[in-house]
């Protein structure tokens, strides 16, 4: 299974919505970087059901950015952001901080 | 039940969350202002079956706010657009396009 890392921007925006489990499936393959069997083997599961599970979360992650497109938004927000601070105008450091909080 | 058009806001944030089912009892409910019983009658349904449901639905809203907050974060930035429009500054309106799409 190839890793896509542009899921963990998804992942920061939306990991509110996921589950406990899908969070930790998340994290072990894409954000501690193990592979399917590292993570199975401990649990007792198998290659194919980890696999399974990692493909819903993505397709749960990607579903969420094509409803509320937040990735999107907030890269075109943060690009103002930084022409505001080039313009020396204290609004870009007000947005900057609404979009990390 | 007490009808909180708060949650009208919250409903055009993250209706694309909610199933076809979840979308078209809220509308009923708060859109179109029906009642329980004008709800549940033409259905079959009884009224109590349509107050879980609507209850059901405002939890999710407030569910999602709770957890990706993007009520509070979209009034912020709508409110430091205006301040840029008011300073005749063309990112002002950017911001505002971004949020409405």
């Amino acid at each position: 299974m190839e890793k896509d890392f542009g899921l963990v921007k998804l992942f920061e925006l939306y990991k509110g919505l996921l589950t406990e489990k899908q969070r930790q499936i998340f994290s072990s393959f894409y954000l501690y970087d193990l592979s399917l069997s590292e993570i199975a083997e401990p649990e007792g599961n198998t290659r194919q059901s980890v696999y399974n599970a990692v493909k819903q979360v993505k397709n749960k992650l990607l579903e969420y950015e094509s409803v509320l497109k937040l990735s999107q938004k907030y890269q075109k927000l943060g690009e103002i952001a930084e022409e505001l601070k080039n313009e020396s105008n204290p609004q870009g450091e007000k947005i900057t901080e609404i979009l990390d909080n």
